[in-house]
């Protein structure tokens, strides 16, 4: 394994911006520079500049080409300083940021992800509703979530909120028949290339400890798992056997060890187990066949709805964010949105209120498979039972009679949902159903969700959001092709496509060709050629 | 070039199912064998067979194994027989779909698609509303639209229409700088493939006329053309010298070829054209750019707007339908919805009842880039200027950053519009605003609008849309991994993934591996296993 890993993007400079409030922050953000809009008017060419464009830089140190970056010595601690200062402070009730921002205090980390989100609006002059103060009231009343362990100081603080951009995350992870610890850190880091805001460890086989702190120490994004995979491998796959005290040390370690948030598939209660029998695909959630199963086998409510409580008291010493997992979730078109899901989802409603309660920050999961006019019910079941606590989903894929193709199936779903409010889009690869996702597998489902959660921002004409897009189309109507590389979400992707032509560099599209441009006859039409 | 092309599917077989009104209509489709249902009950193997699926088959004669093709002789002249006897039995009043519709006369090709739009319907006792009565009233109120030529007997019947299928269109097309003739051939058999259901052939370079005669021979779908672009060449791409002469001309030799559908770009206004000097990406649309310029050179309404009636009456003759380009569609996020759009899209309506009069088929062509909150509008202003004609659109794309995954943008906003009533979605490929597709590229495209048209008749609850999905997850849910290849949109690409894993054949999923699938655990739950 190469150990100094570096990410770069052509045209585009790692730039910092610091905070007001609190002077420590360092918000790394890309810069991309344009080249000037160049027109001939009597002979004269006039030059007008165009302006950088801020965009929102998931590549932590990796992507700083003045940090050196070693995987053995991993990432530097951003968030030290602060949570030592929270810690000598602290008065014994709380370390949650919702804590804190009950009290109406702004962390650090409410204020890094308000200037996070804000990229080009202090710039540019536009409007923006996310200050400080207004992280700090979503934080407070559950809207929003920064899953942010005090265990995990090398992560970047990002939110996961409806009123805040749409937030994407990565699976990665071996399991028993694919995959080494050294790619699954390599796809992590590759994930964070391409933009993922969260990374999901979900590994099942050998090493997961080992893996996870590979992970861990070299991730500028917060790290979720699913602790019930090793808490199965403790007991060598006999899920009979599992106990809440097994459960309960597999998610000290995962608290001490820096994972920022668990999917906890608490939702799902013994008299609910069976609605899912007369489904097409049955539960196809992992951890959901499991703790179904235990219920099954044991008559009686799981271990896991059972000591809900008590997780939120582990989790809340470490501030690690709680992801209901829905256990539940339809496998099929044939299954969206029936009664076995909706049950566990009125059930994660009651936990809800029992995690913020304990000052927990709490997010909750999604289907999975759903037609498009069953996908907007989703959402708003789902705010109205849970109380408006963020919703994470998986897709929703919009069929299934594509695999090989599901990345995209997925994503017409997810950026359905994303613009009716679904904070954070779970991605699915090209390999989904079929096989686990290799590097660039993990590209192409990263890229895909990103441009569906993108695609929801300006839906939801979320401040700022069109900016990229507009400096990509004048640049795309002014031909200036490295402009449009450099402000695209794969410029590699789009350099090595364009470079299949005959016509590298040309004042026309590659498509019309030089003598038939639409683009070229409409700049005439105006005079601007 | 290989001129004896075939065509196969894995696990399928071709089958025809006759006409009852019209007994020499033979409706190709596909029809995939299902392993049984295996399960073991106290210790004895219990067998269920599984039902058939018929899918909806664009490959005409290329996938019927027991029919030698040709491309040298072009395919057999399914239509001919009937073309024949309409024309020794017309009344001189007219030829077309809808000519014959508004007098209650249930055409051949009626018939056709009323059998082709219900595949399982009939096999499974699926109530439908599809009957060839309802195809004639639908044709004769200009709901929907069959664009077939008299001169191409070749091309199997097919209906856009909101209340159908929803259909995908493939462009090809060489351009000045790349490709060859016989790659466009080969690329219109290999969009027939994957599913197209028209082809555009957009050429524009040297050999047009022979490009189209060696695809129009060999099409077993429904052409489409811009007449525009062979107009242009004639004039050596001096825009100012187009004629209405020259351009009549043109269509005649095109429909005297046997072109299905001509994009016509008549809706251009003298008085709107400059509506478009504002945007950010000005006129996208090389048809719409090149008639912009004329009307402002000439300073006077474009001979396309004032020659309508001539054109219809051309049209009509050969009962060629007319596509209304959307000469000033947005070509950016930032130009969506504005004047220059709908002020064009007010006189297309005009232009449809027009084109009606004269018994003229007509559909409306639509976007191109649009945010997802806009795209709805777009869809019920159509429905209320041009009278309910169909909708047939570009995409479209809901973001401007991604090139090199334009075909995932598109496919995005083409899912919501097919499913809030759009009848045809042009398809976007990877390559779109960076060079012309080739083979693969194509393939992606079709395969990506197919599962988007597939959403929308999911959303649609078109009737019997549902039974393939079920059928997937039914072999999902029972680890038949060759009936889900085989019910794929793309069978060999799944195969393909499905092999990168260590784990083929078992009962398990490969993502999951083999000691901890969720389906696997499931299934037990119910004594399935």
């Amino acid at each position: 394994m190469n150990t100094e890993l570096k990410i770069s993007y052509p045209g585009s400079e790692k730039v910092y911006i610091p905070g007001i409030i609190h002077p420590t922050i360092k918000v790394g953000m890309r810069k991309v520079k344009q080249m000037p809009t160049v027109v001939m008017h009597n002979g004269e060419r006039i030059e007008t500049p165009n302006a950088d464009v801020y965009i929102y830089d998931t590549s932590g140190a990796y992507g700083d080409k003045n940090m050196a970056v070693d995987l053995k010595k991993g990432l530097p601690h951003v968030r030290a300083m602060w949570i030592k200062e929270r810690m000598e402070n602290a008065d014994a009730k709380g370390v949650t940021q919702m804590y804190y921002a009950k009290q109406g205090i702004i962390t650090a980390e409410m204020e890094y992800v308000a200037i996070r989100e804000n990229m080009n609006c202090q710039q540019l002059g536009i409007e923006t509703h996310i200050t400080p103060q207004f992280v700090c009231n979503e934080i407070a009343n559950g809207r929003a979530v920064i899953p942010a362990n005090i265990k995990h100081p090398e992560a970047e603080p990002m939110i996961i909120g409806k009123n805040f951009l749409t937030k994407i995350n990565a699976n990665i992870g071996n399991s028993a028949t694919t995959s080494s610890m050294t790619e699954e850190v390599e796809k992590a880091i590759w994930s964070c290339k391409w933009g993922a805001d969260t990374i999901m460890d979900l590994s099942t086989g050998a090493n997961i400890h080992e893996t996870r702190e590979w992970i861990l120490r070299n991730s500028p994004v917060p790290i979720g798992t699913v602790p019930i995979y090793q808490a199965i491998e403790k007991v060598n796959g006999d899920i009979e056997k599992l106990t809440w005290e097994i459960y309960r040390d597999v998610l000290i370690e995962q608290c001490e060890q820096g994972v920022d948030y668990f999917t906890v598939h608490c939702g799902i209660r013994l008299k609910n187990v069976m609605l899912a029998k007369d489904r097409l695909t049955g539960i196809v959630s992992r951890g959901g066949s499991i703790i179904s199963k235990w219920c099954l086998l044991h008559q009686q409510e799981s271990f896991l709805y059972q000591h809900f409580d008590d997780i939120c008291d582990i989790v809340a010493k470490y501030d690690v964010a709680l992801s209901l997992g829905d256990g539940l979730r339809p496998g099929s078109i044939y299954d969206a949105n029936d009664k076995a899901q909706f049950a566990e989802l009125d059930t994660m409603g009651e936990l809800v209120e029992r995690a913020w309660a304990k000052h927990v920050q709490v997010f909750i999961e999604g289907p999975g498979h759903v037609p498009m006019h069953k996908i907007k019910e989703n959402m708003e079941r789902q705010e109205e039972k849970c109380h408006h606590a963020p919703f994470y989903t998986l897709g929703p894929l919009v069929t299934d009679i594509a695999p090989g193709y599901d990345h995209i199936t997925a994503a017409i779903g997810a950026a359905q949902i994303g613009w009716y409010g679904t904070a954070m889009l779970c991605y699915v690869t090209p390999k989904e159903h079929l096989s686990l996702p290799n590097k660039n597998d993990v590209r192409d489902g990263v890229v895909a969700f990103k441009l569906a959660a993108h695609a929801a921002d300006l839906a939801k004409q979320h401040p700022g959001a069109m900016v990229r897009d507009n400096a990509m189309s004048k640049a795309r109507y002014e031909f200036r092709w490295k402009d449009q590389f450099n402000l695209s979400l794969d410029p590699e992707r789009a350099i090595e496509y364009y470079k299949t032509t005959n016509s590298v560099g040309g004042k026309y599209c590659t498509m019309c060709g030089p003598n038939f441009c639409a683009m070229k006859i409409s700049r005439t039409l105006c005079n601007q050629e």
